[in-house]
């Protein structure tokens, strides 16, 4: 055997290689639909990697055309590239934009999620019917690779239910609100960092959230989702002691996203919940996205990361273009999962946490643990503290429907020694109780 | 427009259709070598979803044949195969059965992470050469999809660190020394469970996380790394004390691999590491792995699940399966990483946490510091704690070379009111101090 190169050596004929690769690279001419600020962290991403890029591919991606509000011709971008890249966002012009991109042989990239959760079938069936591949990594969770991971890595497998942190707007003010700031001044932090719009309300409703979650519902049980599909709660009724009492329990408050199989349907759906200490979603502070997979045969994934932010978001854009460049020429797309469509349910049991004031007298236990059971409510755990003249009551329920739990509260509301009306919030597992 | 289907009839409408295309399926050739744990539970969990693959992918897999110790014969499966499944673990046969199958033409996919350490560069070429993939998710941190997302989503990304947690029966053994258990005692837990082998040696030495290190960091760094390259260092010197201390301190004490671009060359290293709390890889627990990327543009992104079990690397052979299914007929394979291999470090800077006993008498700290002070080691915090007539002395250094850590603390060792030599752990992040 002959005497190995050094690794300078190996590096240094490495490194000419790699040139005479990028020299050679045939030019692959990217559209670019935006200029915000993924658009403009995309164009400056590319232009950083593009040479690493060719040498990896053999191909170097570069922006033949941009349109913005004011200026760029959609015909021309069109006419001159190979793949589109849409990151104007909403519904209209994107989705005109993105469907004649496909109808003229165009792969395109998206990272809009309202154009996916409201369009999904059209836009899957577009690029079925053109031969060309879709691809919207960033529309949920940013550079977290949760659309890879369920449509690739677990394509073969039988998803029973995900959780999702999707947005991380709420989780950046459910962290400021556990270390004790209230809701106005959490949110006005999350402005203050550039985490909330100055109109928050798609992402503080859970609108934003229910929009991702119906894209995951879709891919990972082939049933179209939209968003009118999605039962969602948002944070605003949240007070900061909310989350103190979930901290002394050793639980975590968070805006969760659920997708799951059930009693021959599928439900999806959106609602602060408690999650408890060890659970792989309690962990997952600030702007933060993560989402869990769960099946039989893989127990669970956990995938976390930025949730937004221009470059994370733009990284996973490029992840979609080389993954198209990456293709064979003349391949066919991947295939949309089959559709099988699940029934929606609506009105899904879960489990309750409540908590009220009472007057701390004799019966008060009693009389509202009665009332529940009225309403098919077993309390699975209780704790009671005094407060002077007043008790706290905060009961754990074993799984009930929505519809039983507010009629029960309302009930319990009237009682003439209930201080204050009880506050519910969902309970995610119930290992802590 | 005409009135919608309906959910029921449109599931009854796909249902037919799938079960239709389930009837033209194609087969799919599948040759298994290898009938152990992960054998078999690849071969139940391909008969389980052939069903849904076939109306997913328009082929229906099956295997064509499996060669154990005992039965089977190579030259036969290979013949009759289009994609070969090599569980079988080990160097040889399965480096002979793998690179004859790819000369054969035959895709290959692989749970073997010795093979794929050691070998690496030989594999790669030789699907390069013969135009047929090579897949090895499982080679890695089981269902954790780390390979795909390095490779796949973060292809385009200036990969800067990988922190991982990829030897379950290290991670189990550490969580039981938390909860109190001694490492003896762990050790035997794990073994019980199923989460040891008899000869736990491998895992307990590092051995087997610095193998998928190297894997990593070739994929990251395109670097060719062996299992000779890695610096790497067990647990079994570990006592329930240092996991104690750790936990009083709110730090995690775990088994760290890091593949690490530094100094215009790569480090690859395993050691046990303090984390603090907040560190994404520090509520892995059990026999859990997790893999943390971090880069520029994309800030990190951490993902984890089971790292072994039958049914859960089943699961990651079976994605890699159908990503060669999906890849288009007459493909390329994607291209691996260009090499461009960086030198690779040995002696890297770390900071240290130092405890020991000394004589609670005036001057013990100073001299303490005077000698690490001497040795280039300066002293980041401090917290002393009197034990009776002794104390503990608890500190954290900045960074310094493990060299020089190491004569500062044989000399501390020799110092009359040092009472036990001090013990030396690498701290990963000094946020906590």
């Amino acid at each position: 055997m002959s005497a190995e190169p050094t690794a300078m050596e190996a590096h240094a004929k490495a490194e000419e290689q790699a040139r005479s690769a990028r020299g050679a690279a045939e030019a692959l001419q990217v559209g670019l639909l935006g200029s915000g600020t993924v658009g403009k962290a995309f164009a400056q991403l590319l232009s950083e990697r593009e040479d690493a890029i060719a040498s990896l591919t053999g191909r170097r991606p570069s922006v033949c055309g941009t349109l913005t509000r004011s200026s760029g011709d959609f015909k021309e971008i069109l006419a001159s590239c190979e793949v589109m890249i849409e990151l104007i966002g909403g519904i209209e012009p994107a989705r005109s934009y993105v469907l004649e991109a496909m109808r003229a042989g165009k792969h395109v990239v998206t990272a809009n999620k309202q154009l996916l959760c409201e369009h999904g079938e059209e836009l899957f069936d577009a690029a079925s019917e053109n031969g060309v591949m879709l691809r919207f990594e960033a529309a949920v969770a940013g550079v977290v690779p949760v659309i890879r991971v369920l449509t690739e890595s677990l394509a073969g497998v039988e998803v029973k239910r995900i959780h999702g942190i999707v947005n991380g707007t709420t989780n950046f003010v459910l962290s400021a609100m556990e270390r004790g700031a209230d809701y106005e001044h959490a949110l006005a932090e999350a402005q203050a960092n550039g985490y909330a719009e100055a109109d928050p309300h798609e992402d503080v409703s859970g609108a934003d959230a229910a929009a991702k979650m119906a894209i995951l519902a879709r891919l990972a049980f082939g049933t179209p989702v939209r968003l009118t599909d999605v039962c969602y709660e948002g944070i605003e009724h949240l007070i900061s002691d909310d989350l103190q009492y979930a901290r002394e329990l050793g639980l975590g408050l968070k805006l969760i996203g659920t997708a799951e199989r059930m009693q021959g349907g599928l439900s999806v759906r959106v609602h602060p919940a408690f999650l408890y200490g060890g659970h792989p979603l309690a962990s997952v502070g600030g702007q933060f996205n993560a989402v869990t997979v769960e099946a039989d045969c893989i127990t669970e994934i956990t995938m976390s990361g930025p949730g937004a932010g221009g470059p994370q978001t733009a990284s996973a854009v490029l992840g979609d273009l080389m993954s198209v460049m990456s293709a064979a020429e003349g391949s066919s797309p991947p295939p949309a999962p089959p559709r099988q469509p699940l029934p929606l349910l609506t009105d899904t049991d879960s489990a309750f946490y409540l908590h009220m004031e009472v007057a701390d007298q004799r019966g008060a236990l009693v009389a509202v643990a009665s009332v529940l059971d009225r309403w098919g409510a077993s309390v699975k755990s209780v704790l009671q503290r005094g407060l002077g003249e007043n008790a706290r009551l905060v009961m754990v329920t074993h799984p009930l429907s929505e519809a039983s739990l507010r009629a029960a509260v309302a009930e319990i509301g009237e009682l003439e020694f209930v201080r204050s009306p009880p506050r519910a919030i969902r309970v995610i597992e119930e290992e802590f109780a």
